[in-house]
């Protein structure tokens, strides 16, 4: 194989394949990256056995080939090549030589023939939304998902279809992220479960330009986002999300209407009095207009009013502060309104057109 | 004590202090930054017993007094707190209450009277350098301390000053930094090896701009430095530095005049091809007016060439490619010359003036 392309080009989807080469696995030739410059295009291959990325590169195949390099090896290598174009020669012993001006770099290569393609998805069932839009909602939800594998399910989010809406929900059992979004067409109902590790991934090599737009096919057991010149195939999580539905309530005894952003900066403020892995809970006392929040740890006490607007009874509770500013950190919105039953009873953040609704459950507290 | 200061000036404060609050300690109170209101200005202090640093902050004294606060908790308090007057508030029990617009935070603080303040430094001898010059020779020598303790001398760095002259030095047994700078006056002679650490953390606060002084102070086992509203004053290392001079020759067999960043640039690649820990060397084989650089290692192996302008014998010499990167990344020059006796040889970079010289031992290899 004997191909050369700028080092921009290479640099660019490199970075695009790397997020999906495992950091660690027990097949090493998941450790690299699949050149296959055997079919008049060049494309770069990772797959971690959950996740596949694949990109075409551009650039001239002078002899066609296939090679698997090591891909933290050959990426660092391309980065600091100088700013030209590169090389990349290899042999019938898979050594490469990677030439760039003076330079001359010769690292050992596997054969290709034993890396694992991506699943062959069937292009049927597609939506297409814009790679902001994409992005955007994988940061707004993404936040609440299972950090451990106890769950499976919890570890994913479910993408929801219904008409002209795409809903994405997580969940961790403390708490709900709810996010709609309007899509241009119609489609059929479909329901999956993306492991939040490939949203997590894919989130970061999306454009996030309104005018770029990713497509995103549903079979059975995967689901393949196709976007400028990259696809990524990702296994779906098998079964039965969690019924949602049943957990929201429109019912509210109180409802605050509050800036953003004074709330979130004072919850940010209380957290320095909580050490890691401590529990203690933010108080939050409605009275009329006012917000009282409090917090009392071994490291000292804290408390700050903010003006607020009311509607309906007042109330005291309790809620984990790191979950309050999770939600409050991913909503746009200037102000905001919360919605609470008692103090036992879940808290909602949502918006009158429920674009978005972040469920909290409250936590118990001694006054 | 009550004291009200802005939130910008107390940031700019803190950040300065908490260059010399030890990271660990058997001494609690040296965790504290030292607020002391209780001579007309408000002073913070703090001390980690090498390295002890006073600064004046702006702002109202309304009740004098003195206290001590966790200087790692205090600074996050300060700067999650709105952009406004901040008040600090002390009660006899040492209880502190930090307010500012809504926000009230309460903790605890130790008395000030244990708090060990800096030794007295009498200020006859002095010297004054901008602010960038020590700055940037701090950042020109640093890096060729030893790291290790072993050998206490080799932690510091010797200032020696000799009429208008100031001499920097740092050497770790395997290379030696030395930049000149030419000072306005002419002092007495004098020489002191001041702690690394000192320098590191003098140079993190320092200004960086030419047209700020500071004037550093000598006596027997301490220097000063003072600039803007602040003084640092560190412990001097006792005893006698190494001779240097003896190890500065200025005979040669090869000369070489090479572009730094090229020579920079492939070596820092080279490195890629090193293991952490490895010892592999960079040969670098001269012949005419060619520079070929090589490494070859478990990984793979690099050759690169460089064109250079020479005068002298043709040679093959190895190095530990850390050290020429270090010395390299610090030398401002477009080309630099090389001066070279043979393999087993150190070799000098230094410019026509000898206001820097870099001297780099050569290491065995097997071709």
């Amino acid at each position: 194989m004997k191909i050369i392309c700028s080092k921009a080009e290479l640099m660019k989807s490199i970075n695009i394949v790397m997020k999906a080469v495992p950091s660690k696995t027990t097949m090493p030739i998941l450790e690299c990256i699949l050149i296959d410059a055997s079919k008049g295009v060049i494309k770069f291959t990772t797959n971690d056995m959950e996740l596949g990325i694949e990109t075409i590169v551009k650039g001239e195949i002078v002899e066609k080939g296939v090679i698997a390099l090591e891909a933290k090896l050959f990426s660092e290598i391309i980065r600091k090549l100088a700013d030209s174009d590169i090389t990349i020669a290899t042999d019938d012993k898979y050594q490469a030589l990677i030439t760039c001006e003076n330079s001359k770099f010769n690292i050992s290569g596997k054969a290709g023939d034993d890396y694992p393609y991506l699943p062959f998805v069937e292009k049927d069932h597609s939506i297409s939304v814009s790679q902001f839009t994409l992005k955007e909602v994988i940061r707004q939800t993404i936040f609440s998902i299972a950090q451990n594998e106890n769950n499976k399910m919890m570890t994913g989010e479910l993408f929801e279809i219904s008409d002209n809406i795409l809903k994405v929900v997580s969940l961790d059992g403390h708490r709900i992220s709810i996010r709609k979004i309007e899509l241009k067409e119609n489609y059929e109902h479909r329901k999956v479960v993306v492991p939040g590790k490939t949203l997590i991934e894919i989130s970061k090599i999306l454009s996030g330009e309104v005018d770029d737009i990713v497509n995103i096919y549903f079979t059975k057991n995967h689901i393949l986002f196709e976007f400028d010149d990259t696809i990524a195939v990702s296994r779906l999580i098998e079964g039965d999300y969690f019924r949602i539905d049943q957990m929201l309530s429109s019912d509210y005894e109180t409802k605050l209407t509050v800036n953003k952003k004074e709330l979130l900066n004072c919850i940010d403020r209380a957290t320095l009095l909580i050490k890691e892995g401590d529990k203690k809970p933010i108080i939050i006392g409605i009275d009329d207009t006012n917000m009282e929040l409090k917090i009392n740890s071994q490291i000292g006490s804290m408390n700050e009013h903010i003006e607020i607007q009311k509607e309906g009874k007042d109330i005291l509770i309790g809620f984990n502060p790191r979950f309050l500013i999770d939600a409050l950190r991913v909503i746009d919105d200037e102000t905001i309104q919360i919605y609470l039953v008692n103090s036992k009873a879940p808290c909602f953040i949502k918006d009158e057109t429920e674009s978005y609704i972040y469920l909290i459950l409250p936590v118990n507290f001694n006054v």
